[in-house]
C-alpha cells in the first residue's frame, strides 16, 4: 500500500510541529509518593524535514496508548518523546497534556478533608541529543478582598474567586525528580487573601471570611507576591504568572500578569 | 439533478426536528424604541414527514439570509417560522437566537454611562394553523452576599459574581410586541444583593459594597425573590429559573431552580 | 453560632432544587465486570420546604466526599440519594455526574486496541417512599457520509466527525444493574455511516473510508436508525436523540433530534 | 476618599501587565470601505511601575466606553493606547479585541449570497514613544481531503472542517490603513482542499464535493502553502499559523503549526 506520507516535498519548508492535537486519553500520573489516575487533553507532535509531504500520526496514537498502561513521572515524558523522535525519524519532539489534579484539603477550622481539583500542564519538548525542556502549567483558585473597597466602606469590602495561573519552566532536566506538584500547589494558594476548599462548616467559614478581609489584596499585590514566592523556588529557569480575579462589582475581570527569565536551560 | 432528500422512506418515523445548528449571523434587533446589531448563534428547525428521506436545510439558510437585512421584533419571529413551514411543506417549525444583548447602565454615583451585556435568546415554535410559542432566556449578573458569612464573622461577609438565568413563556402571541427586554434585565437584576456596573468610580464602589452588605441573599433567597417578581410579569404563561453563584469561598457553585406554570398559552 | 440556614422563611415558595453545581471530584466507576476511574462535573441538589430560609450545603459536599472513596454502580446512586433526602431532611434529591468514559477499540483490520473516550452523563433523581429515575446521557462520535453528495457528485462525496447524543430514562430500578455503558456505546455507533477509532494504521484507514462511502447516511437518517435501535433497548421507560454532522461543507452543522416515551417509570 | 491604589509599594516589581479581561463591548469596525457592527472580548492592559500599589482600572473602562462611539479602523488602536498612556500615567499599553468577522460569500454556482463568520482578534501593544506593534489575527474555516485516504481507497476519501488559523504582525505602522481583513480571509481560505460555504444548493454542493476531491491536502500541504502564500504578504515583520483539521475517521485532530520571522517592526 503506497506511502503518501513518506512522498517528497519540494516546497523546501521544514515545519516546526505537526502531530495530533485533542487527543483524550487516561493516565496514571505519579507525584512523590502518590499516584492518581487523570484524564488527560494531549498535543503530541515532531518536526518534519523539509523534504518530506507528511508525518505518520498513528506512531504518535501508538506511543500514547502504550503509555496509558504506566506509571508516568514528569522525569519519565523524556522518554515518550525519545520514542517519538526514533519511531517518526525526526529530531524534535514535544508533548502537552493538560489535566485535573486532585489535592487534598484539611478545611481550617474542623479539620474535614476533602478533594480540591486544580488544572494542571505538562509541556515538554525535546531536541535530539539535548534534554528535555520541561514547563509545568498549575491554575490555582482562591479568594481575593479588594484593600480599595475595604478601606473607603463603611462595612463590607467586596471580594471574589480568583485564579493564578503559572507557568514554571525547570533548569535541570535532572532534578526533575524533585518537583512535588503538591508543593506548588501550596505555594500558589497561599498569595490569595484567602484559601478556599471544597468542604467549609460554620466555624470554617466564619475563618475563612475574616481571614480574608484581615489580608486585603489588589491583583497586583497576589501578582507581587507570587512572583516574590516563585523568585524562591528551586531550579526555575523562567516563570510566567497570570492572576484573574472574577470581580464580584463587575461582569469583567482584573487581571494582571508578568513574566521572569531566572537563568538557562541547560541542555 | 437527483433530489436525494425527497425519496420515500420506509422507516416510518416522524422526525420532531431537524435542520441546521451553530449558524452564526448578525441580526438587527429591535426591543421597544431601540434598535442595535447583534450577532446570533441560530439553530433552526422543522419537523420530516415519515415518508420523506431528508430535510432541505439550505432553504433554512436561504430564510435566515434574508432576514439578516431587516430589523427584527420579537413578534417578526412569526413570520420567519411562516416562511420555513411554507418553504420546507411542513407542518412544524422552531427556531433559536442566541445573543449579547447590551442595556445601558449610569454609575449610581458619579453617574457614568456604560454598556452592559447579557445573554439573550428567543426561543420560538410554531405549528400550522396555530399561533407562535414564544420563550424568552435571559442570563443576568449581580452580586450576592452571604447572610451566614455576615451573621457569623465579626467583620466582613464572602460575596461573589452571580448569574440569574430565566426562561419566560408568553401567553398571548398577540402581545408579543409589549415586550421590553431592556425592562426585563431591570426588574431581574434588582434581585441580588447589589446591582453590578461596567465602570465604576470610588463613589460608586463604596455604594455598591456597601448595599450589598445592607442586602445579604442566599442563593434561595435570590430565587424566591425572583419568583415573586416573575409572577407579577404580564402575559406570562410559564416561567423557569436558576440562579448561580460563583462562590468566593469555594471553586464550586451554589444553585438554586424552579419553575412555574401560570397558565395556558393561547393557539 | 447561629443556623441562619435554619431560619423560618415567609415568601412561601417551596424550593425545587437547591445545592452545589460544578463540583469536580474523582469517582470509581463500575460497567459490568471493569472498574474505570472518572473525573466528574456534579450538581447535587434537594427540594426545599416552603417555610426554611437555606439548605445545609456542606452536606452535600460531605456526602460527595464519602462516595470518592468506593466503587459506584449505577445502582448505588440510589444510596447517595438516600443518604440526602435524611441529611438534608427533605422530600426530594437529585444528582447528575458528567465524566469522560473510555471503552477499548479494536482498529478494524490491523486489530490494534486503543481507547476511545465518550461523554457520559448519570442523572437520577429521587422522591422519599419511591424509586430512583435514572436517565444515562452518552455522546458518541463517529463518521457520516452524505448521500445527496455521493449521488451528485461524479467522485468523492462530503464526510464528517457527528456526534450522537441520547437521553436514556429507565423504566424499573431494579433491573439498573443490567445496564451496561459499554454495550449502549457499541449500539449507538453503530448507527454511523462508519464507527472510528484513535489508532488506524492504512489499512484500517482504506477499510474506515470505503465503509463510510458504502453507507451514506443523512443526518435524518441516522436519527432514525437510532430510534430503531433505542426501541428494542430493555427496560427503557423513554429516550431522546439528537444527532449532529460537523458538515466538512459549511461552518455550521446538520442537527436532529427525536424523543420518545415507551412506558411509565415504575415508582 | 483615599487613593489606595495610588499608594507607594515596596516590593520593587515593574508588573508587565495590569488591567481588565472578558469585557464584552460592541463597536463599530471599518475595513476598507465597509463598517460592520461587531461584539467584542476584550483584554486592556497597561504596564504599572515599581513603586505604586496598584492601577486604575475603571479608566480603561472609560476609555473604552468613549470608543464605543466612533468608528474603528486598525490604525486608531494607537490612538486608544496613547490615551491608555496619557490617563493611567505608564509607558507601555497593550489592548486586544477578539470579535466574530462577516464577509460575504458567493455560492461557487448559484451566486447566491450570504454571510460567513470568521474569528478575528487585533492585538495592538505601544512602548512610550515608539510605534504601535500590532498582531492581525484569523481563523478560517474550510475543507481538506486527505490524500493518503483517497490514494489506497477504492472510492471515497475522508474529508473534513478544517480551520487555519493566522497571527500576522505588521512591520510598519504607517502602512496599516492598506490592510484588509477580507482580502486575508480570501487568501487563508483559499489554501485548502476546498472553500466552504453558508449557503450551497445541489449544483453548489457537488461543485464542493468534486473540488475537494481534485485537490487533496494534508493538514501539512495546507501548513506549508499558508507559508508560501503569506511569505508574499505585503508589510509583513511575522507570522504564525495553525492548521487543525477535524478528523472525520477520528475523535481528535491532526494538526501542524510553524512560525517565521520576516523583518524587524519598526519603531
Amino acid at each position: 500500500m503506497t506511502d503518501v506520507q513518506n512522498r517528497h516535498d519540494g516546497r523546501g519548508i521544514k515545519i516546526f510541529r505537526t502531530g495530533v492535537t485533542e487527543v483524550c486519553l487516561p493516565f496514571l500520573i505519579a507525584d512523590g509518593e502518590k499516584v492518581q489516575q487523570v484524564v488527560a487533553k494531549i498535543r503530541f507532535t515532531v518536526a518534519l524535514v523539509d523534504n518530506l509531504r507528511g508525518t505518520h500520526m498513528s506512531r504518535l496514537m501508538e506511543i500514547l496508548t502504550d503509555w496509558t498502561q504506566a506509571e508516568l513521572k514528569i522525569s519519565d515524558v523524556e522518554k515518550i518523546l525519545l520514542d517519538a523522535l526514533e519511531k517518526l525519524s525526526t529530531d524534535f519532539a514535544a508533548i502537552t497534556f493538560a489535566f485535573k489534579f486532585f489535592t487534598e484539603k484539611f478545611s481550617p477550622v474542623s479539620q474535614k478533608n476533602s478533594l480540591s481539583a486544580v488544572d494542571c500542564v505538562w509541556d515538554a519538548e525535546l531536541e535530539r541529543g539535548g534534554r528535555m525542556k520541561f514547563t509545568l502549567g498549575l491554575t490555582v483558585p482562591f479568594t481575593s478582598l479588594c484593600p480599595c473597597s475595604k478601606e473607603i466602606s463603611d462595612f463590607g469590602a467586596h471580594n471574589q474567586r480568583s485564579l493564578c495561573k503559572v507557568r514554571l519552566t525547570f533548569a535541570d532536566a535532572e532534578k526533575l525528580s524533585d518537583v512535588s506538584i503538591e508543593k506548588l500547589v501550596r505555594l500558589i494558594e497561599s498569595q490569595g487573601s484567602a484559601e478556599i476548599f471544597p468542604l467549609l462548616k460554620r466555624e470554617d467559614e466564619k475563618f475563612v471570611t475574616e481571614a480574608a478581609y484581615q489580608n486585603p489584596k489588589f491583583v497586583e499585590d497576589i501578582l507581587r507576591d507570587t512572583v516574590l514566592a516563585l523568585r524562591r523556588v528551586e531550579n526555575l529557569a523562567a516563570f510566567a504568572v497570570e492572576c484573574e480575579n472574577f470581580e464580584s462589582i463587575h461582569a469583567h475581570n482584573a487581571f494582571a500578569s508578568h513574566e521572569e527569565i531566572l537563568s538557562e536551560v541547560s541542555s
